[in-house]
């Protein structure tokens, strides 16, 4: 015969009262978008051509010019500029030979806002 | 004999002119540190951990807390609240059985403003 162990549902002694513990503070998929576009800027790289991309003349870049200050080569910055403009950080354009990549400032906005809204939380 | 084949330091005719192309938004080492964070909340459970303890009382939340609101076993939680905490978003300190995690505002905020200062850049 087995008998099964409660989970402990209810707060501790110790905990704070009145917390909803069991409901997550983000929705399973803000959380799975959130992840997604965090993935994107997990690579020093990516982050780097973010930055430049940023910082170039009205937040546009032209793929040829951003080879040299990451120190890769143009398949693999290409590559890395590709996941960015798949997680709608970067939106790419082609201009005859050359790929150009502007910002999305709404989307890197809208990252910041998320974080932002994590410390809100703590009050 | 052999020539070496200068990098092309200088702008290109069409790029904006004043831009320093080549010299990277960050320095490596910050692009190493911000992705390094980033990969940290780049799983959608990690972003759920973050979230739901920010919402709980002074921001901490005891593990035995955390395992129903992300659906997942205490081993697989309490190992991304460790990458949380080797990330700085999070502090650990054990606490007889149980292990409760507190939200570490400073470094949620520091990387909030690291995305915030890439959209101030566009200017």
């Amino acid at each position: 015969m087995t008998t099964t162990v409660p989970l402990p549902l209810a707060p501790t002694a110790d905990a704070g009262c009145c917390t909803p513990e069991r409901a997550p503070a983000v929705t399973p998929d803000t959380a799975q978008d959130l992840a997604r576009t965090f993935k994107a800027l997990a690579d020093p790289a990516r982050v780097q051509l973010l930055a430049t991309v940023a910082a170039s003349p009205d937040a546009e870049a032209c793929v040829c010019d951003l080879t040299a200050p990451v120190g890769l080569s143009q398949p693999t910055v290409s590559h890395h500029l590709k996941i960015l403009v798949e997680a709608g950080l970067l939106h790419r354009e082609q201009r005859g030979r050359w790929a150009y990549y502007r910002l999305v400032p709404d989307a890197v906005a809208a990252l910041a806002g998320a974080l932002t809204a994590v410390t809100a939380a703590d009050d």
